[in-house]
């Protein structure tokens, strides 16, 4: 495997450096703990969004900050949770003094970290809350993770909190909506390569030619089986089935808030998708594959959920939560309200999602 | 090579069926001949843009059709010119009265069709006249190509000249505007690996382990010199050099407009950057190349600009102009002038690039 880099141990910093230079003015960069944030943070009065988690998904989550998504985004060494002394500093940094929403996705050591992150700001006099998305179908606890990972939903939940944000919702609003999106989401990817951690310099996994890993998880983690490749209509059309027609799915997460800094079970029950549901559909790259190729997979993922009645209101086509240079896709449904669909339309000016600013 | 495909010869009508998809109320296709254009075409009184050449580059073109930039693009089959019918179709169909520019990327075979249908469009009362980009500072003559290919200064100039059609730029005030803008780019590229053209079914040339093609073109023409692979900071050094320190070059092109339907020779010199220059830099991926590298890119193409006392007004980093799955990137360097950098920053609407509307 070949890659644009230098030093691997520089990967990280190096690429932030050229982010920050390269949307010099909306974002910048703290060295030491690392984080990015918005150039124009604190904003008064605002409740600020805090993300974060191993690099490696660009553009998740350095990309997705400033005004109308996140107010900072605290990246990890390559596959690796950030540790809680990024996430505190980034909180002390962006808190406008209404609060700080940290939206985690659910990976064990970005959990533990961020538990503790809240903590740690909550004495400090900063009031935080979390929500976790966990929101891939296609494995119940893998490798890194109890429960079911967060992926593709995770994009969706910043840009439509962030709006929320911006028009000054308060952060126990923001926690039940970001609750609310997280729950309406469903994700599954396949990976028809595997991706090499620079660090590492040799392929996380191994596929034969003619193989693929059906429910990939973004780390490279296995998923429900490795079978034959097929053509991309089969593989759309496997999946979207396994995403529509996901049982009901009771989830017990650890949470924790404001008024209970010590993890509370949340037990949440979500109907599948019916009929007649409104829904955003998302096709994700993993990174290595082709914008023609995604498109090409949006439109049967785009007919099967017609044929199982749902009504396509708003898509997203691109690389947004990426596995390094992998090869293969992510397909995310995310049931839609007014209130979200106004809010997904809403200005947003970040490096890599940008519209109506 | 795996890909996300069906049958081969459907690839490419099955993409654009997702992107008109994804993207409905914005872009329209016409089937046969094939073309992609704006929904609310023709637009009265307003020049309309064309562009067009063959598919494996997406977003290029037709990522690029919507208010601010084009009014239709043309795919041809992968790496394939498309057909002077289905350009003459697009004039017709985005002609508001007020003619139509040809942006057409310096390969012999769009060249020669693009010229047949310039002509057959003047034979039909609609007033055509064509810009030639050719920018990449590689080599001259190419497989494919007489003198320099067109390569990432046409994503600038489909930005630049929509704007300016929009806010009502005559046919000959866009054919200045854009030989300014092709005249003031250079670009050159780099392929870690091949590409592999879905009927072709292998890949189109071959990269050991541990090699490069420097100044690689993106249908994966021979470029400079194959050479070991370096790491990023000395391949993006070389490549700002070759751009940078591009010697005078006389450019010998035919061209033809409005009043001149047969081709005419037209010489131009351009002066490479000098210090002090405003530019645009832009890094750009092939394909296969994660967004992270590019962003580790961007930040050495920026110091080198800078060292070169090149002042970097505004910057693009993604997969704009690619290669199908090609690992590399190509940099380009455009010298803004005031006129140019208020089109650039003018508001876009198109699937892939999008801002301020």
């Amino acid at each position: 495997m070949k890659k644009l880099i230098n030093d691997p141990g520089d990967f990280i910093r190096e690429s932030l450096a050229g982010l920050i230079r390269a949307h010099a003015g909306l974002v910048m960069m703290n060295a030491d703990p690392l984080f990015v944030y918005r150039a124009d943070a604190p904003v008064r009065g605002k409740v600020a969004i805090v993300s974060g988690g191993g690099s490696g998904h660009e553009p998740l989550h350095t990309g997705y900050v400033g005004p109308g998504m996140l107010d900072a985004a605290c990246p990890g060494e390559v596959f690796t949770s950030p540790t809680p002394d990024q996430m505190l500093a980034a909180a002390k940094q962006v808190d406008g003094g209404s609060g700080v929403l940290f939206i985690v996705k659910n990976y064990s050591g970005d959990i533990m970290n961020f538990e503790m992150a809240a903590e740690m700001a909550s004495a400090e006099g900063i009031a935080v809350a979390s929500v976790i998305i966990d929101d891939d179908v296609a494995v119940n606890d893998s490798l890194y993770t109890q429960g079911r990972r967060g992926v593709g939903t995770t994009v969706l939940a910043e840009k439509i909190c962030g709006a929320a944000a911006d028009q000054g919702s308060s952060l126990s609003e923001l926690v039940a909506l970001c609750r609310r999106v997280s729950s309406a989401g469903r994700s599954m990817g396949v990976a028809l390569s595997s991706c090499t951690v620079p660090a590492a310099g040799e392929p996380t996994f191994t596929l034969e030619e003619g193989e693929m890993e059906f429910g990939i998880g973004i780390h490279g983690e296995p998923g429900r089986e490795r079978i034959k490749l097929k053509k991309a209509d089969q593989i759309t059309e496997l999946m979207a089935e396994a995403i529509i027609k996901d049982p009901q799915y009771v989830r017990t997460l650890q949470e924790w808030d404001r008024e209970a800094t010590a993890p509370v079970e949340r037990q949440v029950s979500d109907p599948p998708f019916a009929k007649g549901d409104p829904v955003l559909l998302f096709v994700n790259g993993m990174g290595g594959t082709p914008l023609s190729e995604l498109y090409l997979v949006f439109r049967k993922a785009a007919a099967e959920a017609e044929k199982h009645g749902l009504r396509i209101l708003r898509s997203l086509v691109g690389n947004y939560i990426t596995s390094l240079e992998m090869q293969g896709f992510s397909l995310t449904l995310l049931r839609m309200d007014d209130q979200m669909l106004s809010l997904w339309d809403a200005p947003v000016l970040t490096p890599a999602l940008r519209w109506g600013r």
